[in-house]
């Protein structure tokens, strides 16, 4: 008798995840996938109707897991500033964690408007309530375009993982929890501070 | 009697450059870029060696490029501020140009470190005496680690180009020419007060 179809779906999932870590967003074929999940190989099919439905979901796990942390954030309470100081870190965090996910997201493309829906909006709409609650407490400065400022800083962070040949370069490092730490504190005092607090 | 081998070798950069910015960064084949050259299908072969030595050689000339702007840049003998704000707009502008580079690069690998010293060392060599120059002036503030800041600099104005998808579910608008400029003002915005000025 076979395991339950949720059982192998996950460990499909979780496979394509630990394989486009490893090859930094190349993504594994059909007859991979199967044998680091350790299912046969027809299994994809049977899971998710094809390769590019398996990818589309493991993208969605990853923003749903996103979005949850933005909620749980702004749940907290918390005060602009260490709001905003903590996204920051939870970006940079994430990006070590998912390196794969804005290559793949653009590689697959949204042809319908699911990827949008379900993460730039509610991202952009925790940026927009994010600057308006800074800038009525006097912390941020007025008049930030949240569009913008979501584009720099998820950007800001991405660079450091997407681009490892040129950090090696001018760092002469690899990246390290070392290397990351430093990065988080640079991008949290260049962030604060460009926002005027 | 055939054009000079110059002649077919420029053909062929601009024809490489076309197809990687209309393909946004999609590698086209040999047969596609002489035929958008307008030149045999040897002559990739013949001209450098093949369609890698090619691609290289294109991202050889962007590089040669961005690196005497910054030259040119330092030679104006301008304010950090303004060196900066100035250097910020050059970037952007790069990706426009050029939004396949960084990409390309990563794909390509950097095996003889040629382009971490035709490249990332100057462009780290650029911040670190800008960087300093400005602490000496009380225009930004000390101990800013130039690596750290070349990756946020750069990336921050890579998002918005190479994440179309998102920016364009984000801003709701694609990427045009009253965008790019607000998108400018933005970055240089966010990196002068972030520095402390």
């Amino acid at each position: 008798m076979g395991e339950p179809v949720d059982v192998t779906r996950a460990k499909l999932l979780d496979a394509a995840h630990d394989l486009l870590v490893e090859r930094r967003g190349t993504e594994p074929s059909v007859a991979e996938l199967c044998a680091r999940a350790g299912v046969n190989v027809a299994m994809v099919s049977y899971c998710f109707g094809g390769k590019r439905q398996l990818l589309d979901a493991v993208l969605d796990r990853t923003v749903v897991g996103v979005v949850a942390q933005l909620d749980a954030l702004e749940a907290l309470g918390l005060t602009p500033v260490e709001t905003l100081r903590r996204h920051v870190a939870g970006v940079i965090q994430n990006y070590l964690h998912y390196p794969y996910a804005v290559a793949l997201g653009e590689r697959l493309g949204d042809p319908d408007g699911r990827l949008a829906a379900a993460f730039a909006q509610p991202l952009l709409a925790f940026h927009t309530r994010l600057l308006e609650r800074g800038a009525a407490t006097g912390d941020f400065r007025a008049g930030v375009d949240p569009a913008l400022f979501f584009a720099t800083l998820v950007g800001m962070c991405e660079f450091f993982f997407s681009a490892r040949t040129w950090m090696a370069a001018a760092t002469g490092s690899d990246v390290d929890a070392t290397l990351v730490a430093r990065f988080t504190t640079h991008c949290e005092a260049l962030v604060l501070t460009g926002l005027g607090t």
